[in-house]
């Protein structure tokens, strides 16, 4: 039985193609030839460092709950592209995710999972790609024709008709980011730094509850060889200009900030480095 | 009385947050729910420096002339999120802009004041917020939906039933940029550098005039301890390549620019640098 | 006789203004005054490096290919304005691109010239431009209101009616790029490099097969002093992590990459650089 068609509320694509070359536009216009009016192309982030696919998955996780359910998300950073990766798309509910199988979707799958039972395709079948097929630029020539008959067609199920299902559970998964608690202490690690100089650690108001740590405490952070104390926060003004602070974050992450300034930068850490919380005694 | 609904022409973004951490996403995300498919999304800038309020209210009030009446603006530079900073709203007819209340808006209200009186709300009703309201990220929780309110009920007036009257003298405004005449010198200040490095002069042709300086003439900028003469031209192709040319720019005011170069580069200034301009003898 | 009105799927805009300024934001918002909703306005990219025509020109021919016929395209990189360049739009079928005259559209139009033949124009009535006319800011007061112009009516024949007709070929063109070959070399030219550090050569598949060079095979890179073997492969992933390979890339133009690693930084080439391939003995 075939839904009936309704247009997509928008295509939204995420790359790490930056906003240089003309290459974002080009999946903009590709996806453009068949969308109707009504469905919205929308950018969420094109400068994930080049590669990068736990940058992508952290920001794609991060931004995908707040677009209307009845979207396409195309994401494309992939380093593997050309090689054996299948390039696959996922439909959860009237949501459907586009990308290559390496790991970048999983986190947005996890953060949608509410939304329906995942159900995942592999774009196999070259007669619904762009040709020649190019094999260093899929997002042209694989992903975006592919959003474009999804959008084109107003049909979450018009899937089962463009690619081949298979078992969701197949999907690569990235390592989770460390999150643990270890006596009296966190052991977590940085998960993004942001414009902002905003450290997000991978860990939050629960672990902090489980170490004895309210609201108005001090926190210490020990990294590399270094140890900061940190009065933990409702947010940057909660502090004097140019003072550290911990305070949980939009996304309902620990996070590290200097009040106008860039805790990024002071403290000198990356993400994926290894961090350590605990409660000042 | 209600305002019959008709749909806003666009709804636009300004702020600080970067092209790269899907933070400008999430606020187009929020709103396309509620916007008609018919109501733009549209950007003005989101690399303000962070926290540069003086900066984005610059950006702002040149850019919101040139769009459609019929449009919700919203701001966010906010380096007060979380604290005791009021959010507001404010009309002039058809336009609405909403922001925080540091000042980021007073410049663009100023430019667009011919369009009607100024009725200012503040946004104090958190049943039409976002829940739970972080204390860090107010676009996506306080503006965005208050846009996205807007613009689903294509009513400028449907701002009394969101949020609270006051009076719009009681809004912040920013100090305004230096720009006097005293006897032969107009002691002004840099406002704003681009990326062709043009640097923007807080004066304009009528402060020109009560100098004395007619195009065609030569100026002598003055700043730190340094002098430089500046020929006054109609545009950058006015002067050989690689010369120095004063001009009246596109937004009417006083730009000192390098054909094919970067001034501000050359002059080493920044905006805020306070300059001084008088006709050479 | 007139063409019936039929909106236009997207207007789209490439320029050097950054996105920093708010400049790209009011062409936005000058043609959102006038283009019906279902006409996308769209970006290519606005960070052509400052005043670079042979850039901007190789963007917008690899780009414009992917757009609905159905178009209008606004490019500027115009380091003449305000001189005696003149302003120009082309109409070539149902696309129409328009922009200064200083051969920054030619390539795209040689990339088009399947779509019919070209009617230029110029666009030098004064009714139909923003009046005051900055000498600085022609997007907004000159091809910006042309673009509405269009968008508004949703016929290529109204270009007739604001500009004036003139001959095709005396349109500015660039130089081609260097890309000949002589005995046993491709003598050619680095055309683009792109975020990733690929570099793209003004050479292809055809040039490859006259030297006699078949996949798998190994050529030499020569630039300044320098020599480099290189293997011709398939794709990034044809070589171990941190190799160099060239490729026909995504354009049908031979490029030179670093799997996972960043090959114009490696070689030490930018766009214009003399460079000879020759297959190793």
């Amino acid at each position: 039985m075939s839904e009936s068609a309704q247009p997509f509320a928008a295509v939204t694509f995420l790359t790490d193609y930056g906003l240089d070359d003309g290459y974002v536009a080009v999946l903009h216009g590709v996806v453009a030839g068949s969308a109707p009016p009504g469905t919205r192309l929308m950018d969420l982030s094109h400068t994930i460092a080049p590669g990068d696919i736990r940058h992508g998955a952290a920001v794609l996780s991060a931004a995908l709950p707040y677009f209307p359910h009845r979207s396409v998300h195309v994401a494309v950073v992939d380093p593997g592209v050309g090689t054996e990766r299948r390039a696959v798309a996922v439909a959860l509910g009237e949501t459907v995710l586009i990308g290559p199988d390496n790991g970048l979707l999983c986190w947005a799958l996890d953060a949608l999972a509410h939304r329906g039972e995942a159900r995942a395709y592999e774009l196999d079948r070259p007669e619904f790609h762009r040709h020649p097929t190019s094999a260093t630029f899929h997002g042209r020539d694989i992903f975006a024709p592919i959003a474009a008959e999804l959008a084109g067609s107003g049909r979450v199920d018009r899937l089962a008709e463009v690619a081949t299902e298979v078992p969701a559970e197949s999907l690569v998964r990235l390592a989770p980011p460390r999150n643990e608690v270890r006596g009296e202490q966190i052991v977590t690690e940085v998960r993004t730094v942001d414009r902002f100089g905003n450290v997000q650690l991978a860990t939050g108001a629960a672990e902090l509850e489980r170490i004895g740590a309210p609201l108005g405490s001090t926190l210490v952070l020990s990294w590399s060889d270094q140890r900061q104390p940190l009065p933990y926060g409702m947010t940057f003004g909660s502090v004097p200009v140019g003072q550290l602070v911990a305070f949980i974050d939009s996304a309902g992450l620990l996070a590290v900030a200097v009040n106008a300034g860039n805790a990024a930068r002071l403290l000198d850490v990356r993400p994926g480095a290894a961090v350590g919380i605990t409660l000042q005694e």
